[in-house]
């Protein structure tokens, strides 16, 4: 049998040349679009509607929608809250329906719809996620939202941490260069994530705004086995996921 | 005063992202472009014209000139030779000019052309380039060739050389993600670099034509002082290197 074959795209500039219509999409954006995503459905979200632009946002907020977005780290003032996993609150969202548009992870979620199936990955979610994987025995290619289409290394580290649960299984192999990057930079991190998280952009933006409370939590492991996929043009929760 | 900055960019095709016509632009494509150019230089060509297309390729065999070109490895049937450093023999190419077009290298050049200078990389000149960086006080963004734009391991871990040793002067720092991930792979890599590099995707397509012959060659630290540059449209030695 044929083995699946793993790849990690680097920056949605890069997907075109990692594009697979056969393989799982995993698009991860840890610090903060995926963690936030995957904490709204841990807390009851009904369903999240990403969108990429502003103006589209905005004319969802004019029909009345609730609206999460954010550009550059930044709440925009027509949204009702932003990118923080810590503002999905069961209060807020339990039962809703969230339109959502963030700097990088809403755009690499609508390129990743050319996969045979969209999921989003956090550490929150990884081993659910990589169980999943393993079980359908298809390709996978993990999506990095990157920050505005430059490499960046969080999502890196999880493509890495991901891709080696995926490899544990023998049906999956991969040639791909930045896998084998993602799990090297990983495995040079792992040992003590928050010290190696230190040095990454990403922190020091967030830091910048007062919004990098939420790093130790993007990086915690396995909260849920809630695994966000796109039907359609929406988010909603994977079903039957064993 | 304000540090000069350093940056790492993986693949032709982000280049837009990072892009500054403020930094020395040092084009690495180690197997086998950039190693192949170093070698040619080496060996006494007095100039490399490097052309993106087979077709400016032919057009100036066809005007009689001396032709280096190849894609995926092989040579082209029209030209005098491919891209294996060990092609570019003093008997060959002293005092001859070349024209060179290959797969990644030769279109990751013509990109680099916006930056304020032009230079080509390899483990074969990389103290000379070091040197040359830290004493022009300017950024730096080292492009890596990649492979048909993708990401690949062996422009990394140079870039990660490379970078590690202009770092070593304080003038410079870096606050680039893609710059941190290329030092901390060749780290990784660096104790046992030949061994590293058999999962490298370029290793396998080169051993399935036999051309992996290279491999060790193109890893040698300090063969020559010699940084080919950009001068208009073709690379010559760079003048007065201390």
């Amino acid at each position: 049998m044929e083995k699946c074959k793993i790849e990690v795209c680097y920056s949605p500039a890069l997907f075109p040349y990692y594009e697979n219509p056969d393989a799982i999409v995993v698009v991860t954006d840890i610090l903060r679009a995926s963690s936030a995503i995957v904490t709204a459905f841990m807390n009851g979200v009904e369903r999240i509607i990403p969108v990429g632009t502003l103006e589209q946002a905005k004319a969802y907020k004019e029909r009345g929608y609730m609206v999460a977005a954010e550009r550059d780290g930044i709440v925009r003032d027509f949204a009702d809250f932003g990118n923080s996993p810590y503002n999905f609150t069961s209060e807020r969202v339990r039962g809703n329906q969230i339109v959502y548009s963030t700097t990088n992870g809403t755009n690499a979620i609508q390129l990743a719809s050319s996969g045979c199936q969209v999921l989003i990955g956090a550490y929150l979610n990884v081993s659910a996620l990589a169980n999943h994987i393993r079980k359908q025995g298809k390709d996978l290619l993990v999506l990095c939202a990157g920050w505005k289409n430059k490499f960046n290394l969080e999502d890196t580290l999880f493509a890495g941490a991901l891709v080696e649960m995926v490899l544990e299984d023998d049906h999956f192999h991969t040639i791909c260069d930045a896998t084998y990057g993602a799990i090297d930079l990983y495995d040079a991190a792992r040992e003590d994530m928050m010290g190696y998280i230190e040095k990454v952009a990403q922190r020091h933006r967030l830091k910048q705004n007062n919004l990098d409370d939420v790093i130790g939590y993007c990086h915690q492991l396995d909260l849920t086995d809630l695994i966000p996929t796109l039907e359609e043009n929406y988010l909603v929760p994977l079903r039957n996921v064993k």
